[in-house]
């Protein structure tokens, strides 16, 4: 029985298995929920030591656990593999919204729903499985897999670093491997070869000392929210581009081949729109959507509030507002300098009669990969015999932190194939992950390994 | 023993049984204080039972009942008050910013803390107790009293005017009494002869039909937060007038007499502005603090809300963005008029790619009352008597919708005699109500039912 017979065969209980895994609540970045992560380490840690692994180790860190884990080839000369993934999942808020619970893993229409189920619970479960497929078929690998499985990734991975260097020893490799992207449509087979940078930052708008009676001040006091308010819609001009200056100093434009590239891409405008359900779409002038999902930088609030956001009138004149505010990166743009450019630009932009502060929760830099490398080309080898189509070469608007690590620590080609569907509610309420992907993730990481192994 | 030596006496057990009245938390905006409110009207209507009424009755509406009491005079001639006040109070929240529970009245260094204390069960209270000060002493009262307390001040009176048509009969009087309003300052007695109207809309920005990645969509589509930022920052212009069309049409500006008689009041705004602890104080060009507050209309956010408010960082495009705005209004300006001025406005400027939807919470026109009235004369009296000096007359910027209603329905002079201080914190964490001014009230109002029937 070969590897990709095994998986098919064994498809129901590697989805069972992955309910067990989703059912955790591993959020990193509510405090209420440490114990869930370190519980669901330690899961993962035993499914791999059930499965085979010659070496599993959950690391404490001063945030929450790694998983490692080592899978040893027989053949002295295998490549080895290191795979990267998280563990960690986004919050769940707006909860209300969930048609089934996020930890309560349901499955409807081929799809299974729960918080991870896409972002990257799935991603990692399928990477195992494929290990699991090998070892349980042939009884040996193809390559040497290592596996790094952290759970700080949604948190901007603060402990990763430190860990790599501390244990460079034992993550040597010849390529790294990262399921945690979308294939560029349902069907077509996606390798991502660059990922936008991030900056994050909360701003904090102090007004009046308490909040007051809005009857009673209204009209004689700076309203932190109207501040807010004028300040934000101050960080995009009329063509929508990015206010904060030297904002686009380091940004390299695309090309006219990666326009064509962009452009050739099978992607409606309309379809999209529609699908989210807006009156238009919108933007910075003079480029395509894709163009400004992927090669160009953004602003945008994930978060605002202020005053009395109850249910019926509460006439309050709010003491603050607050806003959280994420810069989308492209190179060569660096996370470090845009943080300053952006904070220095909030704090001279502040209105009159409030008080302002910064602070930056995240940055991660942008990062473009060679996608004529050899284990890029095992990787299109390896998705054309699973999907019976060429895959398509993107770059993808969100962010991995880790990535740009791993090119500077580790100097080896990085191939980034992901599963996933934008479609597929990341970080959103109902996230779900379709089965079909999962399997045929089980089957091209399988055969990735294998092509890696027959090298370029 | 007088009435005044009585409640001098009693100073004591008075505010004990205040400290009973404010346990009760009775938050007319949240549903799950219903039945707590129905406690507190049956708490009052047993209280106003033992002191002597002789008619006393809850009556249920389709919200909050009102309590309903008759203290009738032995002189045939005697002229009646209509008392009004309420007994429910605001909303708590933020709860970590209280010293001690707004439930758990405390009293430190002369004030009395709780939710209530000022606005308006300490000012209903210190009414009751001054009719018990005259049956308990002099065995009489020298006016016929009728009491009306409601459960739905905070949240518009939606129930009253139905009550004031169904029971016109008993509410027949010569003059209405409101003690919810503020001194100037502390130690001078006042007088409010105008109020502000309000328009309380909700406004809702709807984006995409689900939250998205902020990665995977940030830049190809029109952020809500970033829609209602935009329409907030556009509500007032570089003079800080709001540009709502139509806004200042049928606003009365103060004549030279009324500028003057502001001008002369005691208020520094230094030291106003020192007390917020704000850098600067705002508001619109041309006019002073005090006519900011008092003879000008001013438009207010109250809550703002978007995408992911909690800790750390969610990497989220949000799908809608919420707004609480709020107007204050002066004569001539109608409530209804610019609500609907507003909405239009709102749904005019709404930014592409988003949808905006506007509803009204509640409104109350604004008021102006006679302040040479023969009843406001006998206020006049009792304040000076109590405090030894003369009361300020002057216009309050907050509203009390009922006023309005009254002036329409029963066509008698009102009289706005309060006691409190806007920095007693009304609606704000820490509300409290200096005791001093609770036994002032007492024989204010006390020395007012004498002095109304001593008449002009």
């Amino acid at each position: 029985m070969t590897a990709y017979d095994y998986a098919k065969a064994n498809h129901l209980r590697f989805v069972r298995e992955l309910v067990e895994f989703l059912r955790l609540p591993s959020i990193s970045t509510l405090p209420a929920h440490r114990e869930d992560i370190t519980r669901t380490a330690h899961w993962l840690a035993e499914h791999l030591r059930t499965i085979g692994a010659n070496t599993v180790e959950v690391t404490p860190t001063e945030g929450h656990p790694i998983v490692f884990a080592e899978f040893t080839s027989q053949k002295p000369t295998a490549p080895t593999v290191l795979f990267y993934g998280h563990y960690d999942v986004q919050p769940v808020d707006p909860i209300n919204e969930w048609i089934t619970p996020p930890f309560e893993p349901t499955e409807r229409d081929g799809a299974l729903y729960a918080r991870g189920a896409t972002d990257d619970k799935g991603q990692v479960f399928l990477v195992i499985k494929a290990i699991e497929s090998w070892l349980h078929s042939e009884g040996h690998l193809p390559c040497n897999v290592t596996l790094l499985i952290e759970g700080e990734e949604e948190i901007g991975s603060p402990h990763l670093e430190a860990y790599l260097y501390r244990y460079a020893d034992r993550l040597k490799c010849d390529t790294v491997l990262i399921c945690d992207t979308a294939m560029f449509a349902p069907g077509v087979p996606s390798l991502v070869y660059g990922l936008r940078g991030l900056v994050y930052l909360e701003l904090t708008v102090q007004g009046p000392r308490r909040d007051l009676h809005s009857g009673s001040y209204g009209g004689a006091v700076v309203n932190p929210a109207h501040a807010l308010a004028k300040m934000i819609a101050g960080l995009h001009d009329e063509r929508g581009k990015v206010t904060v200056p030297g904002f686009y100093e380091d940004v390299i434009p695309p090309d006219t081949q990666e326009r064509e590239l962009l452009a050739s891409l099978p992607f409606d405008e309309e379809a999209f729109r529609q699908e989210l359900d807006v009156p238009s779409l919108g933007g910075e002038d003079g480029y395509t959507v894709l163009e400004r999902l992927s090669v160009r930088p953004t602003l945008d609030v994930n978060g605002m509030w202020s005053g009395f956001t109850g249910d019926g009138a509460k006439t309050v004149l709010p003491s603050t507002a607050h806003a959280k505010i994420s810069m989308r990166l492209v190179p060569n743009q660096r996370a470090e300098r845009i943080a300053a450019l952006a904070a220095e630009h909030l704090k001279r932009i502040a209105p009159a009669g409030v008080r302002v502060s910064v602070r930056q929760l995240h940055g991660a830099d942008p990062v473009l990969v060679d996608w004529d490398s050899s284990p890029m080309q095992a990787a299109a080898r390896a998705l054309e015999l699973t999907f019976g189509r060429k895959p398509v070469f993107q770059r993808e608007g969100g962010s991995i932190p880790v990535v740009s690590m791993f090119q500077r620590m580790l100097g080896v080609p990085i191939v980034l194939m992901g599963f996933g569907l934008h479609s597929d509610g990341a970080h959103s309420p109902n996230e779900h992950f379709h089965l079909s992907n999962f399997s045929w993730g089980v089957e091209a990481v399988a055969r990735f390994l294998e092509e890696l192994q027959r090298g370029g």
